[in-house]
């Protein structure tokens, strides 16, 4: 059976199946974030009682915390945070470019040191590949370089020629059987870049490939822009996932290019900070209006959260502190992205996929409750 | 039908059921604590799912916020937080007294600045009885003082009595129909203060009786064995509740002297400094040694937590911070109190409950895991 299964399309949006050792993701999906080996304020449980198919974990906070070769001593990532179902791992490349306090980058790779303790710390291409290994992520992403933006078109060529070094250096290394490894793509927004990173890493058949470098700056209607351009000459036959991305109607858009595969923080951070995301926008819980509404966060969704608990209540909650605002709308909001996903995946089997994305960005837009 | 109904005796330890509207309580019982509307860290599910009967909530707390006027107009505390099953509210009075900035004492009640925002509020006990009232629990307690110890048998008597006459005052309050009024013992350690006061609260004929001011300061040998010998006195045919007590030991020494009701912060405010109960006695995750520990927390323990997750992973979700550490931790030591009191109810229907209380006690201490 090959990996990745190409379903159904409506226009350039796709619906695939990908085949891991823990089960089968379908695409369009988003997946949680667990950076340290677990999803903000959720239990396994919740992420099984809502669907959630796979799973993103975070090397680079791994790797310092706490530590690859520990996790590895305790039956991998799965095994060590009770999770049988897919997990991906990113490269660590994004968080030593932004998170770290110090880099010296050099054909070998980057020095930096933790934001936790300061300790002095070499990941290279090699580096990576060992600790996802260890991990035993499902899906394990190359390791590439982030450049900080705005960056001029030659420091992103720079970035980029020096991203497929490593990856050619990435595919050296044995990964364990059960494990595929995703090319990353980098070059801004400039197409000719960005081709030219594609068809370096096509020669080396990955099992899949990820847009790299986009929500970090630009402008959101750019990146809308490049990826309806540049997605549909991406491999057919391979999942494409977007990095980092996004908010809602982000992930609609990378839909709508056929892109497969999203992450995004959002939907736990933003429920810390009060806002829950509704078929009619998104709301932040502390507001005055909330203070007697009886309904729940959204009235059309049909999670645990919203069948139980109303506004009123966690405002209430928020309000006071109690941790269990952020458990609930954190909830809510992955819900929230499973449900957007797995009603677009339906829509591409019908065809109706533009049917789809008017209706939901119609509706979301409204601002009914504002 | 009557509210309390004993079933069944071992020794002083007593088995019985509290009838409510909101359902049945099985004694003895553990209330897990919601203070401000909830139980740190748990969904109402949690406690659905770790058959916890009955929780208390905080009416110092709730009265500064929300606000009783808002939950009675959202239809009371059970709507309002979503959970159909019994609820005692406390009076406020020990939170008013150990909480709050300045205390005006009079015959009257208390005038006290919130420990929020500085605001000055009376509370009397007819107020008491009106939040309360509001709230809408299934059982209220009467507005009580409670002095700070260590006191002199003078000041103790004073407050006693102010206690009563305030207890007459709560009795005149027309509470809803489903509700139920206890009243509260004072008198520190001095048995005949206590019997006094137990003798004024008797002739106002409450639905239960409670035992305040203990747990406050005194040796843990002397609460004991001043429960020992007061307990028996006490009516048998309501339940008797030991306010805010306490350690899993302490629990089972109420239940030995006769006691039916209990509750504690313990358990979830220990479990978010990484503190977690096993048949062998409490130990604490951020210890090396479970570095590498793949049992969980309780290897006796057949609760949500135990059955999936290990020491190792807990422990680096608690050391990273992680919110996850705290909700796992509350839910398997909430679990071990309510399986706790769970046996020694079996245990007063088989007459055996010396033995119980010997096996735990002994297991308890053992430090198996030191
Ligand atoms: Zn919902
Ligand atoms: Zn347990």
């Amino acid at each position: 059976m090959s990996f990745f299964q190409l379903e159904a399309t409506s226009g350039e949006a796709r619906a695939g199946r990908i085949y891991t050792s823990h089960g089968v993701i379908e695409t369009p999906i988003f997946m949680p974030v667990g950076t340290r080996a677990s999803v903000k304020t959720l239990w396994q449980e919740d992420l099984e009682r809502m669907n959630a198919q796979i799973i993103l974990g975070n090397t680079y906070h791994l790797f310092l915390r706490p530590g690859h070769e520990l996790v590895e001593k305790m039956g991998g990532l799965h095994k060590f945070m009770s999770w049988d179902r897919p997990i991906l791992t990113d490269s660590g490349g994004y968080q030593v470019f932004s998170l770290s306090d110090i880099n010296k980058l050099t054909e070998e790779g980057v020095t930096f040191q933790s934001h936790i303790d300061g300790m002095r710390h070499l990941i290279t291409p090699e580096k990576s590949m060992q600790i996802q290994r260890a991990l035993g992520s499902d899906i394990v992403m190359a390791f590439d370089e982030c450049p900080k933006l705005p960056a001029t078109k030659e420091t992103l060529r720079t970035s980029m020629e020096l991203t497929h070094r490593w990856a050619k250096r990435c595919k050296t290394v044995e990964l364990k059987e059960h494990q595929h490894l995703f090319g990353i793509i980098q070059g801004g927004l400039h197409y000719d870049l960005r081709m030219e990173s594609m068809e370096g890493l096509k020669e080396l058949n990955f099992d899949g490939y990820a847009l790299g470098g986009l929500s970090v700056g630009e402008k959101n209607e750019e990146m809308v822009e490049f990826c309806k351009k540049f997605v549909p000459a991406m491999p057919k036959e391979k999942p494409r996932y977007l990095m980092g991305v996004g908010k809602p109607l982000d992930v609609l858009n990378g839909i709508k290019a056929g892109l497969d595969m999203f992450d995004c923080v959002l939907p736990t951070r933003n429920a810390r900070n009060g806002q829950f995301l509704t078929t009619h926008g998104p709301l932040n819980i502390k507001k005055a209006r909330f203070l007697e509404d009886q309904l729940p966060p959204d009235p059309e969704c049909s999670c645990q959260v919203c069948t139980r608990y109303s506004r009123t209540y966690i405002r209430h909650l928020f309000n006071v502190g109690e941790y269990l605002a952020g458990q609930l709308i954190s909830y809510h909001n992955i819900h929230f992205y499973l449900q957007m996903v797995k009603g677009a995946r339906e829509a591409i089997f019908r065809g109706e996929f533009d049917d789809y994305y008017k209706t939901f960005y119609n509706n979301y837009t409204t601002n009914r409750w504002e």
